[in-house]
């Protein structure tokens, strides 16, 4: 793995601080509990398969400081109160608890890592089968006379996951076969993860082209996209999809340019509890990130900035909700999904 | 008028400097031709009328200094190179053409500031009857059990004109005669227009919530809005309207949730040379403009931040195109015009 998003480092858990980035690149070491939720909160790690393994190793922390049944109940609530929305987050929690609840507490301190671990290693398998997938489906929408040109928003990459990402395993996977591509990335605001992505794309030497969020309607109608893909961070069981908030302006303005949606995501983001997309709950985040913005000053240090008056009133939704019927496939480890053919578990 | 965005003082013209709102309030003076297009081309004055109207008084200063054929030659070519997508600017420098050529240079210079002021007369009387037509058509959508919610892009308020906005006509309108309002503002990335109608309603008073251009699709999604306004930077003779990028996101957004669509302009603003939007030159700003931010550092002073690597490869287009399908109306100070039926010359 290129980015190390996620390692285990003796007792503690080393993390890339994602908000540094792409100014600064800082490794932050986990040792707590509190630690690992407060990571998560923060956003210093994001994208829910990433989320979702950071808390597998959140509740390995905690079993070092309280493996009691109270120790792993409390480390369980307080890990999944940090996001509502990426359901990867709910789905690791409930297979920690599977796997330590009928255990003793020194059984569970061994036992909580290896878990951990294995939802990394899946996570890094996961991605590979994604990009395969992936790569065959929009392989078919590559033209001759250009390279193939792939909308992404937020960052479904590296950085979202344990290995090569979801929406950009299969761009990672067409670039190392030697496939000609160019990817436009919209910026993501109000957290600019679509930074991120040009930042990972960078390092690999993939060509892309940053966007305002703004600009994805023209570029679309302009005939510029081949295909769009993005991440999730749940995905109802009639394939309406919950990711970052802006993502169902791209699939509107997809569809009316009539240029394929597809959403990658490992199957663990898939809530089949969950029937339509009206049901999945929605952050909203505080107005602070939406005022405030990070950046390098003329001296080179890196400084917050605020936009305007912090006094000013925002609503700040993390995702929007992306209808079933604007999404083109769904593609998962499985393999691709045409939506309303998700097969049952 | 609250806000003086354009006056003449003796033989200067004032303005406010849009590029440091909303955090600093700075009155520049154009003394001469290349400050006035300078002032344009920087955004220093934006918005489709209010370019226009500056440009006006370009021509004017211009004749102060060069008032011979050639020097009026040379004040209408800069002039109309400075930005090519709002065709107000070129009508207002027809206009004074129209007005001038004819006489000699020292007539010139009596009827340059002349023509100047009654175009800026005529777009605040324009404003003032936009607003009563637009408030007609909106408060017909407006619900008892809330205020009339509506959802803007960009800055076409005061700042955009020389009176009381277009968009924002009809909202000053309806405050003034004390209806509940409620104002959605976008905030427009990459030079953040939406903080500068967020200024100005705060200066009014009237409720406003501010979003990420991501957040339009949820928010129409959910209900909350019962009507979008927008500006024109030009309408084409079918209706379709180019405006600030992301206004066509915001448009298919709307058709989703079924919530109306109105396009408020001068009719300067339409050019009827132009059959359809595919023939509206769109202009491509320069990338840095998307890779800075201005904000308030710690210590209260203003500064420029670099969100990323500036060698970032970026492409920055101004403006989209919003198809007639998806407009409800067309509000000028001659009526509310169903799109398709704009009624020929």
């Amino acid at each position: 793995m290129q980015f190390d998003t996620l390692r285990r480092d003796g007792n503690a858990v080393l993390i890339i601080d994602q908000t540094a980035l792409p100014l600064q690149k800082r490794i932050l070491a986990l040792r707590t509990l509190d630690e690992a939720a407060q990571a998560i909160r923060d956003m210093r790690v994001r994208g829910a398969p990433l989320i979702g393994a950071t808390a597998a190793y959140g509740v390995a922390l905690a079993m070092r400081e309280d493996a009691s049944d109270e120790g792993l109940e409390r480390a369980l609530t307080q890990l999944a109160a940090t996001r509502p929305t990426a359901v990867n987050l709910r789905w690791a929690l409930a297979r920690m608890q599977h796997v330590l609840a009928d255990h003793p507490p020194n059984v569970r301190r061994l036992l909580a890592w290896g878990e951990a671990d294995a939802i990394r290693a899946e996570d890094v398998a996961a991605n590979q089968a994604i990009g395969e997938h992936g790569l065959a489906a929009i392989m078919k929408l590559k033209r001759d006379s250009r390279p193939l040109n792939v909308l992404t928003h937020c960052n479904a990459g590296a950085l979202a996951t344990c290995g090569w990402g979801t929406a950009l395993a299969p761009i990672y996977l067409a670039h190392r076969r030697g496939i000609e591509l160019h990817v436009w990335v919209s910026e993501t605001r109000p957290r600019n993860q679509g930074l991120l992505t040009a930042w990972e794309l960078e390092q690999v030497g993939i060509p892309y082209t940053l966007i305002a969020d703004n600009a994805a309607g023209l570029l679309l109608a302009r005939g510029h996209v081949d295909v769009v893909i993005v991440g999730a961070d749940r995905i109802a069981a009639n394939g309406d999809t919950a990711n970052k908030i802006g993502t169902c302006l791209k699939a509107l303005a997809a569809q009316a340019a009539r240029v394929p949606f597809y959403v990658a995501a490992p199957w663990s983001t898939i809530d089949l509890e969950c029937p339509r997309g009206t049901g999945i709950p929605i952050e909203e985040r505080d107005a602070s990130e939406q005022l405030r913005m990070v950046g390098t000053l003329p001296d080179g240090t890196v400084s917050t900035v605020e936009l305007t008056d912090p006094g000013t009133p925002v609503w700040n939704p993390a995702f929007d909700v992306t209808p079933a019927t604007l999404i083109t496939g769904i593609i998962t480890e499985r393999g691709v999904h045409p939506v309303g053919g998700l097969p049952a578990v």
